[in-house]
């Protein structure tokens, strides 16, 4: 579908803001109760509603909770089965390093090891940003690079860091298994190569491993690294190449940032903290002429869902009320609201259920869902979708997709 | 999908109970009536449904009227146009005959011949299940192996017979012509192999039927035997494998009880006759500690439908009402209620039309669909699906899917 969307995109002047609710679906906490959505007191959204169409969607599969990497994916058009990044070129992409074909990407946890090397703590009892930091530094002294190949170390942030691999020739293989136990009580695994491309990228492993350690000798807390999912340079074709779009993505956290990267968007700085709810309209408004994409991403309405909290939702689900009408100042050809998951409060995580979708643009047909809630998305008339339909009929809102066939 | 499901499945304590009442969706006898389910007085379905997520599905495709074998396979998951099972293979495994690799099992008919082996009924006249059994003990001790391959015979039911050729060494190929002509006043067919590894089940189809109208010589009935379906072993990656469940099968009829052990579900042994109800709710209640996965197969919605009795049919609804308390007090986690394929009294016959399904959770939404009817379930917040979604669906419900992805 990728490629029939390829031949029939052309380029307009029509502009395109899709607002990604993170996690915006939930549930009632009572049989038969409303949702968080259901429950927060939305005018503009209310009014937003009634002049458009509405649906629910699917990311990756009836059934399947989709984590953040495959419902943005599967957003912006990719099919999340097919098209998969590892959490390793995740991170990495998302703290803005730029992976080439053949580098290998590592997601590291910083570990409190025990007399033995054994595993005490696989968090490191989820040090500080700063301790971090700290740490990688002293870490980057110690090992520059291992037997020729340049070795990159970034904070991510609490125990997280990410390793880079560089390739210099000969590209190097992702299938190594995991260093990471994932357990307490036992001593950190050996990395092995799970094909042949990848037998020098479990030998830098394991001299990686074996060097921290020695770096960290005497650190109270952090004396260990702990290795799980490493990745390869996933390619996708980009934004530009399938939709002929200019796009810019405005959010605030590594991940979602690199995912719009790995598209092709430009990644826009927003400064503030956390969500920055003010600094990213600021940035939309302050680059409204310059791309036909706008890519937003609303962080809180998914890590209240994380904490349990419903009342805390619904709050985060008002705040971004209070923002639409500037998004609608801006006047878009075609305005989308979706969610990249349900992060219902009552189950304290991502969930498999249907994300509430609306779209407003001058093609709608009448609709009966009068507002942005699952139980009226359901009466909308662009009823069950899966979430990789949703770019094409955003493309289509927007005049920008030509006919198939003649 | 099924792949996709296999890595995110994970053993929990839930337990699932799918109920499947065969062939449930119905048509009104006249325009704008009610269907059979909308007809029937059920008051424990209707406060079933109140609490309940409910949605339709179909089984293989829009407008395609299933097979029991497709429909069923489709809710257990298995995509029915990449799961095929042949006819021959499903009978052998019903009547609880193990195949191994290689060997092929063929679906016969008893055939009333008349001069110059002319097929005058290619059902000999529908011979009660005992004359079946005189008859093939007859073939038993006439053709106990061909040319050095073991062959058994098996009673189905009526004039319907299982032949299984035994493979020694080489597989017996299933590609093989019908010696069925599928028509009366002309002679049997002779089998002819498709390809080359089915040489030999064709000859020794053909020697079969030679040496069985031997035996059968003098027979005022049945006289002559035709063959239709041959099948090899088909392999299904395990319930156990896929879903990490312990599932048991509790139905009467061979067919579902078939189904289920090619799912390498544990068929439970069901006495007493027909549909037993009442049995199959004890075997329900004793079994209940020792799986997590329950199939009951409820067999008469459909056969009543089948005999375009309209008024049976509903019956036949309102006695599984009464029976739905007793599951209900066991109290899973996860109750569904689904159907294989409508049969509609007014068709005689299996149909396209969707299914009603419901699932009952402490995870639904607010859901609109009052009752298990056909009109109804399309209020309801499961929507339009395939047979396939189901069981993604439970396994969500019951908690026992891990998130895809980062």
């Amino acid at each position: 579908m990728l490629e029939v969307i390829r031949e029939l995109s052309k380029k307009t002047e029509s502009k395109i803001v899709m607002v990604v609710l993170d996690g915006v679906g939930g549930l009632p906490l009572e049989p038969n109760g409303e949702t968080e959505l259901a429950s927060a007191t939305t005018p503009n959204l209310d009014a937003l509603a009634r002049e458009s169409q509405l649906g629910l969607i699917e990311l990756v599969g009836a059934g399947i909770t989709p984590g953040s990497g495959p419902g943005h994916l599967s957003l912006f058009g990719y099919d999340p089965l097919k098209y998969t990044v590892g959490r390793g070129a995740l991170s990495a992409v998302g703290i803005g390093v730029k992976l080439n074909a053949g580098d290998v990407a590592v997601r590291g946890n910083f570990a409190t090891l025990g007399a033995g090397r054994v595993v005490e703590d696989r968090r490191a009892g989820r040090p500080s940003d700063e301790e971090n930091v700290r740490v990688v530094a002293k870490l980057r002294a110690a090992i520059p690079e291992l037997n020729g190949t340049p070795v990159e170390i970034y904070t991510e942030s609490e125990h997280r860091f990410v390793v880079v691999f560089r390739a210099t020739g000969t590209p190097l293989g992702a299938n190594v298994s995991d260093v990471d136990p994932q357990a307490t009580g036992v001593v950190p695994l050996t990395a092995q190569a799970q094909d042949a491309a990848s037998e020098r990228t479990a030998q830098l492993v394991n001299a990686f491993v074996e060097k921290a350690e020695q770096a960290l000798e005497g650190e109270p807390q952090i004396n260990g690294v702990l290795f799980r999912g490493y990745s390869d340079v996933p390619h996708f074709p980009s934004f530009e190449e399938v939709y002929r779009l200019n796009a810019a993505c405005i959010a605030s956290y590594p991940m979602y940032k690199g995912l719009a990267q790995l598209v092709g968007m430009q990644v826009l700085e927003v400064p503030g903290h956390e969500d920055a709810l003010e600094e990213k309209m600021q940035v939309l408004e302050a680059n409204w002429d310059r791309y036909d994409f706008f890519f937003v991403h609303i962080k809180k309405t998914d890590s209240t869902g994380e904490d349990g909290n419903f009342e805390e939702k619904v709050h985060k689900i008002e705040l971004f009320d209070a923002l639409l009408p500037r998004i609608r100042a801006l006047n878009p050809d075609v305005l989308a609201l979706v969610g990249d998951h349900s992060t219902p409060s009552k189950l304290t995580t991502h969930s498999w259920h249907p994300v509430p979708f609306l779209i407003h643009s001058n093609w709608g047909r009448k609709d009966l869902a009068a507002r942005f809630t699952e139980e009226e998305a359901q009466k909308g008339s662009l009823m069950l979708r899966k979430g990789t339909e949703v770019m094409p009929l955003l493309m289509a809102n927007a005049l920008k997709l030509q006919k198939y066939g003649a």
